[in-house]
């Protein structure tokens, strides 16, 4: 399939004439139909805000995107399941349908017990809420024009699914002919197709279910027009929410070794087959912790390691939990465990990096910084990076555009032509 | 082998008391130690600069550091012997001394057609020795405290050789009882111990050999004081000329498809094996690539390869060639080829990307930007990073004290604690 210039292509795809009879409706006109005019109840309670109504771009909806985890024990299985389907992941080929529960069913004892171990389930939906609706209450203030912001949550593999998350948009007003704009955030800061592209192709494919495919001009369908907000991986907000739980950490240790102290910057690995595909992700986790260090003045020797990786296949290395171990057995025992590429506690923190790595190395100047959490700094980031998407007119970054040279799925491809011809339709809100 | 807090293990071997004795002696009298009465005449002509007898640090040698290359296609296989002789590039185990000759007599006529083909040699040796003599008249300028600064570059693997250097800097009046100051900058941007790694562990092994190793205090042996430009893989001034040159050449496309030219960052490769043990190397190309996609404000969709692998073994990829064939196919045919990790032109630029990546390619939409050369930005970027290096009055960066976790190297350990102890030397100078 070719993919000559696919932004310049797919317009081609978009009648010229219907944008421009959208363009020359009155603003009241394109409004109306953006809004609907009796909004149900919304499930959080967004703050008030007065707006001119004729000029206003809003509501909005602002959907928080990520791989979810389960909340309690008895949702390992069928978490296990969801994640073992995906062949954006966990890319198994023809037998996917046939191994995928194979292994879930075979891994959730295993995991089961982990969960309980953490407490007994994830706690990344109560972040994921906690962080999209305190960032939506910032956006209110500071970004009137596009206000109400409207927090969702989408989740890879755990509640509340994408066609959850879907239905309650339409529920709640956008789409279903009335129109109205959404922003897909994912809350991955550096993109992998493993990941930000598995929540995307997801979200593609319940946008055609539900809303169809044909059309793409949300102003005569009365569709949602999406945009995705799908990489920041040095935002200087992030850095500086990174860079202080670092410190934090650091002022633990005492001050004549302080400088002595390793920081082990770890991000989830991924096969070496998915690297070699082109994947953009290990580049992008190295840019975040280059900029981290560089707000931190390069004052700690530094490694990045990659962690979680299962199987017998080759993944991207060097490995979290060997590296540890090697700098404890060189002497080296005063780390500090920095996780990088994900915003909020999950398995691969509480359990892997806390209870397996950090107790296997035995020494009690093995640590780890805080993951960000409920970080108000890191909150104030998302609504800056929000706050800079909604007004920059782009559906999705240059970099999206563009498949990765070994790339053969397509659906991403589809994807593509689909967010990044929806910059056609901001242009005329 | 343990390195906890190698900094503050390695000053215990100094004496205090020969610290302090150093710092009690009068300006005059360390200055009259450092500087050599009856300085010889140099090679190259060094702009007279005036300066304070009694505080000047001056003169400085500046040692650029590289691999070279062949000059001529008869000086190929000596070039490939030491190539191939050189465990921390190309690790061949206990059979090094035997499998090293064998090997780089076979490729010999392959690689001597391949240098005939780019013009009979390698640039690098016109282009080290410009860029070095240009910088010093730079710093002569910018930094009076420490000049004149002297240019001398160091070769792995072609003349002059790190020995012959080493020898001139003792000829020119450096070390020899008589003291001095001499900063080995790598010319490799970002940090590999294939790389700057090796070019240090032959620094250390002929300061060794022709200093001795016993003492480390230059004031009272009269060695050279070192220090190291260890990486510098987002200079503001190296971002900006790469920035240029790939503007330069993103010109050349009609503006209609210009944002739609795909930016190919390519790097030269490195085994798995040695990015498994802990190399900086991927990380750090990675962020100089970031940094220059930011300067470019992400005008175009980009990704990152790794060309020039050799061999059966697993290497770091995407590799560079595939990327460019499958993009081809793919129908995206407009693509820049950006070499991100060397500074001048060599072999990997003139014959595998031109002649090979590109001719293959065959379409007039694959090119090449310029490699960064006789580039002026570039010259007065690297005479930035030498006078903010000689200001800091470090001897390398905390991150340079940091073995790799799976280091097995002991002469990598003993060229680290030299280093690093070479700052307590540059404090009391």
């Amino acid at each position: 399939m070719a993919l000559r210039n696919p932004i310049s292509q797919f317009c081609k795809h978009i009648s010229r004439s219907s944008i421009s009879r959208a363009s020359a409706m009155s603003p009241q006109h394109v409004y109306s139909q953006h809004l609907a005019p009796q909004r149900r109840s919304m499930a959080t309670v967004v703050p008030p805000v007065t707006q001119d109504a004729t000029s206003s771009k809003g509501p909005t909806a602002m959907v928080f995107m990520n791989m979810g985890g389960p909340s309690t024990t008895d949702e390992v299985g069928v978490f296990l399941s969801r994640l073992f389907a995906d062949a954006d992941l966990i890319p198994l080929g023809r037998l996917q349908s046939y191994l995928g529960p194979l292994i879930s069913r075979r891994r959730t004892p295993k995991i089961q017990k982990q969960y309980a171990a953490i407490g007994g389930g994830s706690p990344i939906r109560k972040w994921s809420e906690y962080q999209s609706s305190e960032m939506c209450k910032i956006l209110d203030q500071i970004s009137p024009e596009t206000a109400p912001h409207k927090p969702y949550v989408a989740f890879r593999y755990a509640d509340p699914l994408t066609e959850e998350m879907y239905a309650n948009l339409l529920k709640d007003g956008f789409g279903g002919g009335k129109g109205g704009r959404a922003v897909a955030f994912t809350q991955y800061p550096q993109y992998s197709c493993s990941t930000t592209g598995s929540s995307l192709n997801e979200l593609w494919k319940w946008r055609t279910r539900l809303e169809g495919k044909g059309s793409t001009n949300a102003d005569l369908s009365g569709n949602i027009t999406w945009s995705v907000i799908d990489r920041w991986p040095v935002h200087p907000g992030l850095v500086e929410a990174f860079a202080r739980n670092v410190e934090t950490q650091l002022a633990t240790y005492p001050e004549e070794i302080r400088k002595d102290v390793v920081l082990l910057f770890s991000a989830h690995s991924l096969p070496m087959s998915v690297v070699n595909r082109g994947d953009t992700y290990p580049a992008e986790v190295a840019a975040t912790v280059y900029a981290v260090m560089q707000r931190l003045k390069f004052s700690n020797p530094y490694r990045l390691c990659w962690q979680s990786q299962v199987g017998p296949s080759a993944w991207l290395g060097a490995q979290t939990s060997d590296t540890v171990q090697e700098y404890v057995k060189k002497g080296q025992t005063d780390l500090i465990l920095i996780p990088i590429a994900f915003t909020s506690d999950h398995i691969e923190t509480l359990f892997e990096l806390d209870q397996e790595v950090i107790h296997e190395a035995g020494h009690p100047g093995v640590k780890r910084a805080e993951s960000l959490n409920g970080s108000r700094v890191f909150i104030e980031a998302l609504a800056d990076i929000a706050v800079k998407h909604l007004r920059s007119g782009e559906s999705c970054s240059r970099q999206m555009g563009l498949r990765c040279q070994g790339c053969k799925s397509e659906r991403c491809l589809e994807q593509k032509k689909f967010f990044v011809g929806q910059e056609n339709l901001l242009a005329v809100r």
